[in-house]
């Protein structure tokens, strides 16, 4: 079979391989739709999670099931199913405590293009398919499907690691495509004010639609500046880190109120710390709590979050800006993620028969 | 001054008392609007909470101040304010503890038309003014704000019992004023399919527009049974309790699936037991919490969701069907609750100058 | 292999059976340690899980692995190992979403002498060995790992479903050997007052060695005047309920604060309800949650409960007051179990080569 | 009156003052037991809080009410009390929100000797004496009272930050007084290992005795490789920071498990960044939380936390290594808790009559 793969850092190109083998618990899949995220572009240009030789790209699927192993259940070839990017090991002791994503290591919950080959070929491997796949609900747009393979269940964790209540006023920085989700995942979680920090047009319109009450824009000055002036000074209950860098959560603690969370989900690719302004921290005493964390993956998580598609909560397929037919154009799709023209915010390959 | 009164068990009537007096830390209103509860009828017709002689009536208002105490600090006359109908003793070990709502005793957070007189009055009397008034937020509707009493904050604790988490699919049993707020509470705090159980038609509409999925009507066929054909015989992942009476709870246990949650906000005024059907609740194995509760009252809740009317992520003034002018109506506006015309959900006075 | 089995209801009886087959993921065992337990006394004689021809009985192990499937990482023949009683699926959607214990249906987690034949024999099978398993510590006592297997995890569970905090008064209803290790539990959970429910001597004697600070006996009069006398008419902060009936809970009830819970680990066999008084429950606003649940189960929670023995912060192995040798005696001990002679608290069976 | 007083950075000395006044709410109270903390110490050398004037010292005692304001109802003139350290506002928004030691700004639930007089003086005054004051129980140690100011409810929040559950393994890092309170809290909240950090012999011998199973002395190596040795390369789940600086939570990050939380109870005093290191932090991705907070205080904590002591499950007298005897003498203790020589851990000074 042919699949798109990073060759080495800094270069992709087609390779052939053979059709993965399938386990007893696992699943052979042929996708349907794909869509290629800014950690394809970490992986292969800023050698995010080290060199790989060879390795198919993508975690981003919505696929057809061709084989499935002997214990496996409650699919069979021909089902259409949502793919979650996480695909945990179920009895592990991480998943066991809570954190599936973690399960055999931190971070080893993903492991499409990361430890094994990824979605970007005619075939992909699902381990655990009972565990991981979810049946594609009837009738669903296959672009919100493939939405919830990561920038769903991504930008939704973000609002969960800073636990939302109701009345709650947000700050959520960064709107790119997960950002966004985790705009929409504060406003269905019970925030009042929704203060997303972004630049780019296509994403703040967004962003106002899916329920930001205001749009902070750097160009217009400091963030941390306009935020207060908008609070009073007293700044903001919860906030979603869903984009900027190591530096971002010193601006985060000057905004946050004491008793207040901040939730990250957005990779940290370089530098050697994360820098906390002990002061605005409370000289470690003021309550505020920074977490950060992958997003969980599995079947029940995206039944969940389909569920909030077929309920009409969310509207995931207007991420999408770029649609491409047929497996050989992820490699344009992804070459557009990595240059990211201003109207871009997610591109889908459809894989028509 | 003249107030609406509870005279005994059974009758109602107009009375003259003395304007209260003010504490240091607490403060004296006018109202500005006022709206007549179920809890009143309950009060009043079925000795719900005992006898009370004279006792004026009412627990929902929106309020001028007219006179603080010394040590008030946020409050001064003339200020414009939204009144829980729940005021906490904020140092009581209780509130402490995290359960303000029965400071000094179960239920004892409750005060107005139960411990004192209620604010169906030209004046009445709130206790600790800086816990529990919150300013009355520029341009709100003073219908909107009149829901903040009691409608808005007991309905989301419903949802918060509830414990809703995102893609839960949920039961809500009663589409009351408080059911309703109850739907609303859940559509935004992340919840997919929302099973609205009632049949009056004015309600089950307002139901659909506050998110519900679904009416589940009694007069179609039994509850359970409508229900667990719609998932499938799987049941919901939670329900919240906002009427019925005792043995709404076995029907609860029977759609309800292991590890969900019933969060009950609805007054059981009769009834020796409220019975849990054994097998159903796994023989006591089944993690099939029961939760009930009175709303936790005071500033902050006022203030948090009063944001959620000011980012309109919520319209309580949708509740409203009937509104009258002047203090003198409270009578034929409390009647009204009384009789619950078909017609009915919220009636609403305005006390105009 | 020979297996001590329930032939139907009423009746118990040796089997001959074929050695138990072991799937991909699972292994076959050989017992160095059993334990008869109530619920196997239940299941028996009370038909509690309905009836079962020719059923191994026993649900508590300590084994030797003698064979694991292809799939298995972690262990292999020869190992010695802690059996959990409750074996869940983990990839199943209810242990994704926290309820392991639920695997496939309410309580189904629960597979030995239940859906499967159980640990009374030469050999017995485990689903998920790397799950559900875990390594016996070095120099474990073979009694104490034997209580790891239901004793001590459902102990705690209580606990836990009853949320101690700092500084809690609890009320632990029950002191068999669950409601002993509940008792135990709650004492390093950070309880101060734990008042435990019981009668015979040489449990409450251990009570008070595991933590207990007061012995509440039924028979020196109302054991809810008693706790409430000894309160100052205040109540406990959170009950544990690892005895009694349906009817226990009404007792609970009257002497739970509000904002309290009740944790109910007793396995409810009979009566068609638990009633669930009203007016002490708040009419249903008073915050008095009603919790109950299964023990959670699986390889995770044995290590985790496994180091609390070997840093000597539990001695579950006091537990056991008679011990017998060779696999034939597990008939003597469950009788033993059956009639309940007032010197045992938990038999145990050493399995010697 | 006569006080012991912080004349400006780096200087203290012995001032006279009018008594304090009282408000409605409040109490004056003549100290019983006094004990200088490490705070006091930062506050005037390092000027940690900034300059203050002739503003006297202390804030953990252990009193007799002297007089009351008329809204007082729980304490009268005569009563023997515990002190809090921190004394909220209780109505205050923070409050209510869950975090009063941040009523009215962050940290500002902290008073005495930061934004009034403190305690090291013939009388002191506490705001809102029904919820900041507790009686002191019959037959208490005053020794032990007075370590209920600030030591165990400090140490104890370590623990309670760090969310330890049952059989967790813990690292406590920093073992003077507060440390050795949070060792303590581990051990009663169901840690089962527990790796104490710290060097003095008279701190670890009691940290043992306190419940640690390890002591990792920095002097015999690298803490980060001895801990990681001990737990064979995988770290410990839960870390309470007692001690340190800036650079413990780079060491901290290195140890802790994926979906680990560090707890925080130490002071940072100086430096701009709190340093993250990013690997270790999973890239933001690790689920390892970064909590760090005040102490709650307030009556009901000391209550609950009193009842430990009463019931025999911690022993907080044993910290006290030095008791001195009349007010004049703070001085020399305080000096004692500047000059920490090898054998203080912490010292009292009972105001005898």
């Amino acid at each position: 079979m042919k699949g798109f793969a990073m060759l080495k850092i800094g270069a992709t190109g087609w390779v052939e391989k053979d059709i993965p083998s399938c386990g007893p618990m696992d699943a052979i899949c042929k996708p349907l739709a794909l869509a290629p995220c800014t950690s394809d572009i970490h992986t292969v240009w800023a050698g995010a999670i080290g060199d790989r030789k060879d390795m198919i790209l993508g975690h981003e699927a919505v696929g057809e099931v061709v084989e499935v192993g002997a214990l496996v259940k409650d699919f069979k070839p021909g089902d259409k199913v949502l793919v979650s990017a996480i695909t945990p090991d179920w009895n592990s002791l991480e998943a066991q405590g809570g954190y599936p994503m973690h399960s055999g290591g931190m971070l080893s919950g993903w492991k499409f293009s990361n430890f094994k080959d990824g979605v970007f070929a005619e075939y992909f491997h699902v381990n655990d398919a009972d565990g991981n796949l979810a049946h594609l609900p009837e009738g669903m747009d296959l672009g919100a499907a493939a939405m919830l393979a990561d920038m769903v269940p991504t930008g939704f964790h973000g609002a969960e690691l800073a636990d939302i209540s109701f009345g709650d006023n947000v700050a959520v920085i960064g709107v790119g495509p997960v950002g966004l989700m985790s705009v929409a995942a504060c406003a269905i979680r019970g925030a009042a004010e929704i203060f997303a920090v972004g630049s780019r047009k296509n994403c703040t319109d967004l962003a106002r639609e899916f329920g930001a009450t205001d749009i902070i824009n750097y160009r217009e000055g400091d963030i941390v500046e306009q935020i207060l002036d908008k609070t009073h000074g007293k700044g903001v209950d919860k906030i979603v880190v869903a984009g900027g860098d190591n530096n971002t959560f010193a601006q985060a603690m000057q905004i946050l109120k004491p008793g207040g969370i901040i939730g990250n989900v957005n990779y940290l690719g370089e530098g050697e710390f994360v820098p906390i302004p002990r002061v605005e921290w409370g000289c470690g005493m003021g309550h505020k709590q920074i977490r950060g964390g992958l997003m969980p993956g599995g079947r029940l998580r995206s039944e969940k979050l389909a569920r909030l598609i077929t309920t009409n909560r969310i509207h995931p397929e207007k991420l999408i800006t770029h649609t491409f037919h047929g497996l050989e154009n992820v490699e344009p799709a992804l070459m557009l993620m990595k240059d990211k023209p201003r109207d871009l915010i997610k591109p889908l390959v459809l894989i028509d028969k």
